[in-house]
């Protein structure tokens, strides 16, 4: 599909013009956005539109279609340009650009049915593109390409060069990155400003074939295009040396023309050679067979005996293995730790449909987001601690409107010896502030089994927190656990409190109802396993009944269970006497049931909590 | 200092085997940990500890010590070995690993004097050893070096590669970096396995300057720390070959032996050549001048008038500037975008304290680790959204005991069109979930720069939460915001309820006051600048006062205001009515009026929320 002739090289250069006309028409109408940063790739998008693009804009859910990963969202301008010019939308609604109801955002999202995911929290394009064309090249097997747009200011991030590893690892020749160079960050020169050949040797270190080419030379970009199409076996990197603003004297390669719209957008649409029309055909994919996901299989959960010990992870372990039986959407990702996870049973019985991140979190959550958008069903694990390092990556997620499993294991500080480090205790506030979550934490094997199995039905971010240690089976295998549910495990009409726990803390709590009991003071127990949505009927209802609520859960007292439990009385209503106990101190080296002891979360400091509440009311 | 003879080189062998036996022993007795992970490791720290290190141990404070930073902080281990063989520790106490009590912890934390960051969670180490080497470099100018033993499996993390790219920007010649490439992850071969030339290339594609060496020969570590000393303008990194779980045959070098003490540890230790007690002069660095951290400057903080428009990062930027003129420990970090937060207020005045971090906000949150921990005071800001990717740092932080300012600007959806991806709306539940932090939420501009000149003196995590656009000033100059404390704006007898904000709802919440005044209803306004701690005296009397609480915040529901106020009562009293207002559609473009509206957080939806409870009550 290369440039045949002189004329073609200039329709094309003139398409480019055009682009950067309605980038600069569509900040103008907004009174924001970044204009500059769209006019620097804009040929860089027409030879790209032109050229090289498979892609059917009538049917974005064409199997077929190639994937365009803008990572540089901030250039939006220019994405629309480019769907105008493709007849994808008109002109009067590019100059909805960033107006209220208008799909056209200051950063695109899949409100837009073009965009795959949303962008704007740059270093994120790359990762999320890797997992898309591990997708095409493992699962789907269509020969489609991912193309990702990037600025050079995020070559910086990590997380690129956590994608840049992963995708020259699992030889990815059907992704190119193409970098455009124009020099300026947001705030002024990028470390390596044209210096080409600097990112050309961090990449070729990496094992990517680089093409070093000037980003405004439409033969050069075509040229390097077709090099990356036919590139075997390894990703392609094409640097761009571009100028920001480029075309507009007044604001080309200039400073503190970041992120705002150009001072005189008449003068310029002039000097830009004035409002274009031309229409792209954009070539469209060859029909080919959507990859079958079938999930006609029957669902064999495992089954544990009542009384039997089994820590949650290896329920997790069990039941993901089971569902990616049943189920051909379902794939793995784990961040080498899959031995302590669990993963690892997915891993051995569907080696296929299992993707090994290495440690490299923010990868392993951007290469769960890529496959999510290309129709499969993922389910992404580390420690629970390690998974705040890719909270943006999740934050992002939902704004993509992904739906995505996060499984988070070693919660809390029962996991005893290996430290604070190690421990998730801040996972729940994290997830559970995260748009349209779901936050699941069982206390057993079959409970853990059966929301597992729910998860890959629903919708949005949902976590699952497992622990590391055993619990005893308290539910029987047929037992159901709808998201949003809880289970009153213990209740009686003299109760004097309710005890609420989730996951290894139900124990405590039907411990400490024990040591009660045996004192005779009744308490309610009841079993939080949905922390988001919460049951807020259940929880009304014992508050109601026995006047005070006590959360204990193994997390920090912030944004757990215990605000769970508040929000669920935020309705205006009088709520009722709470009290939360949680891990308040720095933990350290110790045993599991040490550290809960510590940290006033065990048995008996519940049951200590309880009888001070007794005699005070 | 390079090994003399062959006698020296034998001793040094022979300490590496004491370091290999004691870890073995360390684990053994605490029935866990990761002895094989220090055993490939103890030639590297042996030849360190006898020839190149340079820490007087009597005095972990001497502004000439080196630093060492254990990356792979599961070897610990080694660690403690080391610090047995240097006399620092006796063996009793190398035997006391992983016991409750003992600071000896599964991973090594700042409660040992010689440790001066936590470390477990991996890829962390070089980042804040950046950090380090720039404080040496650019502010103490003392010529102490910074050595960073890092495993293999931690390359993986993008973390790694922003620290690779700072150091060699800053060109850190005081920064070693020594990879133990054993081969081996937990769960089995890392990508690259024994390829040591695929780190060289990746590094020196960096700039940076690399030795490949078998790390189990003494001589050769030996001349590549002396070619590490020696080399001028960039940072050395080690690439050493070595093997897993070293000198024991039942271990070496085999899969599945991670994070578990050896089979036979008594067998083990007499292969290893029995229990020895060598003690080794740790060189002591030369006698040098703390460097001066000034603060008897007078602090003239930003005056602002009242009722004048101005945005708090405004107020942030020009209260950090005059910190910096008053206090000369006072340092700023900014993730490229200190345009738009005002760092560059302070960058303009005090550029040699200043440090520009690009598009990385892991590297700008431990490179503000590694300041603090040579006793600066630093205050790294970007956007809040953005801050959720250094969220582990930030946990690390916190378990290292770490003095941190912390500082994310647009905040909320009243940035406007810019649309979600740059909106800060999890912050304060991120922040509030962290051990021990500060998290501050200031409304206008005097209020804004009496907490940024609170947070310089405060202990532990520090966030500051700013807002994009100009809101009114509302405070005197002088007025007082002890952290902690709260504002009550405005009261009467008759109140029938409370309205809370923070930030710019505190304007929304004073607008909907007069709205409703005016309609003959009168409500109470709480300032609630300090989210955490939070201000629970004033909080309960006005519930007791008005009986019912309406937080109005500009974040998600979850973890924010809302929260902080419910923990508010949790001490088992019975809570009073809570209402909250809070961020819970999914934010587009639109104006900042048009958001608030949206999210039904502005002024009018919180009158009409008023409204609903008064005629509901």
């Amino acid at each position: 599909m290369s440039i045949k002739d002189q004329t073609e090289h200039i329709e094309i250069a003139e398409l480019g013009q055009q682009l950067r006309v309605d980038a600069v028409r569509a900040a103008d109408a907004a009174g924001s956005g970044h204009p500059t940063s769209s006019m620097s790739a804009a040929d860089l998008a027409a030879v790209l539109l032109t050229h090289h693009l498979s892609y059917d804009f009538d049917r974005p859910d064409h199997p077929g279609n190639d994937r365009f990963v803008l990572s540089k969202g901030h250039a939006s301008p220019l994405l629309y340009a480019m769907y105008r010019a493709a007849g994808a939308i008109d002109d009067d609604e590019l100059l909805t650009f960033r107006r209220s109801g208008s799909r056209l955002e200051g950063h695109p999202t899949p409100r837009i049915p073009w965009v795959d995911v949303a962008t704007g929290s740059l270093g994120q394009g790359l990762p999320v593109g890797v997992g898309m064309a591990l997708a095409g090249k493992r699962l789907d097997r269509i020969p489609y390409r991912v193309w990702v747009l990037s600025g050079d200011s995020e070559m910086a991030e990590g997380s690129v060069w956590e994608a840049v590893e992963h995708a020259a690892y699992e030889n990815l020749d059907n992704l190119t990155l193409i970098i455009d160079v124009n020099r300026l960050g947001q705030r002024g020169p990028t470390r390596h400003q044209r210096d080409l050949a600097a990112y050309g040797r961090r990449l070729r270190g990496f094992g990517w074939h680089t093409v070093e080419i000037d980003g405004h030379d439409v033969g050069a970009i075509d040229a390097a295009y077709t090099e990356a199409r036919a590139t075997q076996g390894r990703p392609t990197a094409i640097i761009a040396g571009t100028r920001k603003g480029r075309g507009v004297a007044a604001v080309e390669d200039r400073e503190g023309m970041h992120g705002k719209p150009l001072p005189d957008a008449e003068a310029a649409v002039a000097e830009l050679g004035g409002l274009r029309f031309a229409r792209v055909d954009v070539t469209k994919p060859a029909e080919t067979r959507a990859p079958h996901k079938d999930r006609s299989g029957h669902l064999a959960l495992p089954r544990y005996e009542v009384g039997e010990s089994v820590a949650t992870r290896d329920a997790y372990g069990q039941a993901l293995t089971a569902l990616g039986t049943a189920y051909g959407d379902v794939v793995a990702l784990d961040g080498e730790v899959g031995d302590s996870t669990r993963t690892e049973l997915f891993a051995k019985e569907h080696p296929d449909r299992y993707f090994e991140c290495y440690i490299a979190e923010q990868q392993l959550v951007a290469a769960a987001v890529g496959l999510q958008a290309r129709g499969y069903t993922p389910f992404a694990c580390t420690f629970a601690a390690f998974l705040t390092r890719a909270y943006d990556f999740v934050r992002m997620a939902a704004i993509s409107g992904a739906d995505l499993n996060l499984v988070g294991s070693h919660s809390g500080v029962a996991i005893g010896q290996d430290g604070p480090s190690q421990m998730g205790l801040e996972d729940l506030a994290m997830f559970r502030s995260v748009h349209g979550s779901t936050v699941l934490c069982p206390c057993d094997a079959p409970q853990t089994a059966a929301l597992v199995a729910g998860m890959a039905g629903a919708r949005g971010i949902r976590y699952l927190r497992t622990s590391r240690g055993g619990t005893p089976v308290i539910y029987a295998p047929d037992e159901e656990f709808p998201i949003g549910g809880s289970k009153v495990l213990r209740s009686g009409n003299d109760d004097v409190a309710t005890l609420i726990g989730a996951g290894d803390t139900v124990h405590e709590c039907l411990r400490a109802a024990g040591i009660l009991a045996a004192e005779g003071i009744e308490v309610r127990v009841i079993d939080l396993y949905s922390v988001k949505p919460v049951d807020a009927e259940t929880l009304r209802e014992a508050a109601h009944e026995t006047g005070c609520l006590v959360t204990v859960e193994d997390h920090r007292p912030e944004g757990g269970v215990g605000d769970a439990v508040a929000e669920a009385f935020a309705d205006g209503r009088p709520a009722p006497r709470l009290v939360r106990l949680a891990v308040r101190n720095m933990p350290g080296s110790a045993t599991p049931d040490e550290q809960l002891a510590a940290a006033g979360i065990d048995a008996g400091t519940v049951a200590a909590a309880v009888r001070l509440l007794s005699t005070e009311s």
